[in-house]
């Protein structure tokens, strides 16, 4: 895909000046430099083709023509959601203690093995720590850079704060949706269903929704100058496809194929995390079953249990209710679309996307 | 001081405006904001001071009198100095595993205590550490945000752009300089003595002379316009006042009181950070005294160990070498305001600023 191609042509040439700006420090921060680069060159990137969409939605623009100014603008704005999305994924995995990411070890894993490697003093665990947490620091302010370029480039002034006031609300929630997130798994218990229920959903469209899908769209359709109606309708799109796109995560993160997904068979269940998926598991399952799926939830699981507990959740049902809530969020969002002044060819693109979210299979 | 009062005043109003926004995210989330003002209420402001002397560098504020609409933005700027900061230090503590700041518990220890005050699962270490790297991203994005505010409202687009420019430039200095930092923890070894100081010393500037003075004081002066001569001028008075600062601290790492500084007592030589005063202190000792010092350096020393480590330094003569050095970074920085263009009022408080922060006692 052409948009994929550019996207990653402006990553590597935003951290090689980036890079040469950094030379009078010398070469012992270059490995933070290159583990960038190296984080930089995987993912999905759906959250930049969701901006571009998000643009295109409000404001014709060929993206299979010239890269022009205005091209390019977007562009950054779409390269400032795949760092800062980076930023978030590197501190994410120091938080959720998870060792592999995008197939590869995760960024303080690398940190920690070169530590080994030289045979240095101290802890190699807490130098991965700590190289993980300036890394991620490090590609946040990248994040916000190229967010205020694209923002200066923007003609129309109210157009740019719109699209600037979206991105910051987009930071401020994933990281206290991340809170409430962590903060779920120290509870000793599975709260009442429908509370639980409650507090996964929350953190679901904190975490991920808004941020995955309808923050990227509203960036990119306020930078093209979006009306008030337009942005209305895009977030009732966008909102349920995110709500899909999580909900498809949840099922990746028990089921997915690890040769796909990049992450190791069932991490969410060795994490414990208290997804929507588990909660009505959970809530389907007879009392003395549920409490051997609780004292099972969390642990550090052989690929036997593993095993088990993916046939219970299968069996309880709860696979085919979240396959249910999926195509109706899909529905949802795509009946949204009908009779807004979103243009065609981005309706019928966004909406071909949001499938290809819902239905991945990593 | 009335500038520290305002500075204070902006700092909690922003963080009740961010408290609204994410109320939607319900109570669980507070504590993250608590601690925000809690962490926010301290320190010692010196970088929104120099920021606003920057400003007053180029450009005539009256600070004592009515908080003007231009008045407002430098404050804005400031602020976010002021977010930046807290954000690097919460951070910071985690990364040099530094218990107390500010005279409290520092914020990952915070998290922990609440973790283990809830009797809630898992370890409340890792709670706490995933609190203060949340806690630290989200501070990170309100810093840009102010910035940004401060940005937009000011109509010299020109101006507001190189603000912005200094501002990225220091983030990513800042972070890459203590990647540099801990680095230098890792070597199992002190390099040769030439190599060492450079080493030392490069970390000194990257990470904290350029962040804590020379930066503000630009920040501040190219939001007000400052001409390119003006910048370079007030860079030659900044970079060497950042250099005293560093230095002082240094000195107060290893015999600051505890009472003064917030910080536990010889809590450089316990990290066994490898500073300009540690550096030449070592140069200064016999090889046998040296070995004894570097077997100490870096470990969990008891408070007569610290003391041994202490009168080492002392009676090496180091410390009168950094004091040394301290006075001549001031005179140079003073030195070189002489016969530029800048404001005399704001020459004389910057020196008188520059003073404090270079003896100041904590």
């Amino acid at each position: 895909m052409r948009l994929a191609g550019l996207i990653q042509e402006r990553i590597s040439d935003t951290l090689s000046r980036h890079r040469e700006a950094l030379a009078p420090l010398g070469t012992d921060a270059l490995p933070l430099l290159d583990e960038a680069l190296g984080f930089l060159s995987g993912g999905k990137r759906f959250r930049a083709q969701f901006a571009v969409l998000g643009y295109r939605a409000a404001r014709e623009l060929d993206t299979s023509g010239e890269v022009t100014e205005e091209f390019e603008r977007i562009l950054d704005a779409a390269c400032a959601l795949e760092f800062f999305h980076a930023a978030a994924l590197i501190h994410d995995d120091v938080i959720d203690r998870s060792d592999t990411r995008r197939g590869r070890p995760a960024v303080h894993r690398l940190f920690s093995a070169m530590h080994q490697k030289h045979n240095w003093r101290g802890a190699a665990d807490h130098f991965g720590l700590a190289g993980a947490i300036l890394l991620g620091d490090l590609l946040q302010s990248w994040a916000d850079e190229l967010m205020q370029t694209a923002c200066d480039n923007t003609p129309d002034r109210v157009a740019a704060r719109r699209a600037r006031a979206h991105f910051n609300r987009m930071r401020s929630e994933v990281a206290v949706g991340q809170y409430l997130d962590v903060l779920e798994e120290q509870h000793p218990e599975f709260a009442d269903h429908d509370e639980q229920l409650e507090r996964s959903t929350r953190v679901l469209v904190y975490k991920s929704a808004k941020y995955s899908v309808e923050a990227p769209i509203l960036i990119g359709a306020a930078l093209a100058g979006a009306s008030e109606e337009l942005e209305t309708a895009l977030s009732s799109f966008g909102l349920p496809i995110g709500v899909a796109f999580q909900l498809r995560d949840d099922q990746l993160g028990v089921f997915g194929d690890e040769e796909i997904t990049g992450k190791p068979i069932g991490d969410d269940l060795i994490e414990g995390k208290r997804t929507v998926l588990v909660t009505l598991a959970r809530e389907n399952l007879p009392n003395t079953q549920r409490r051997i799926f609780d004292d099972l939830l969390g642990t550090d699981l052989d690929s036997e249990q593993v095993a088990i507990l993916q046939r219970t959740i299968r069996e309880s049902g709860a696979v085919e209710q979240v396959e249910d809530m999926i195509s109706r969020n899909v529905e949802r969002a795509t009946d949204a679309l009908i009779g807004t002044s979103i243009r065609p060819d981005a309706a019928a693109q966004l909406t071909a996307l949001a499938e290809r979210s819902a239905r991945r299979t990593f």
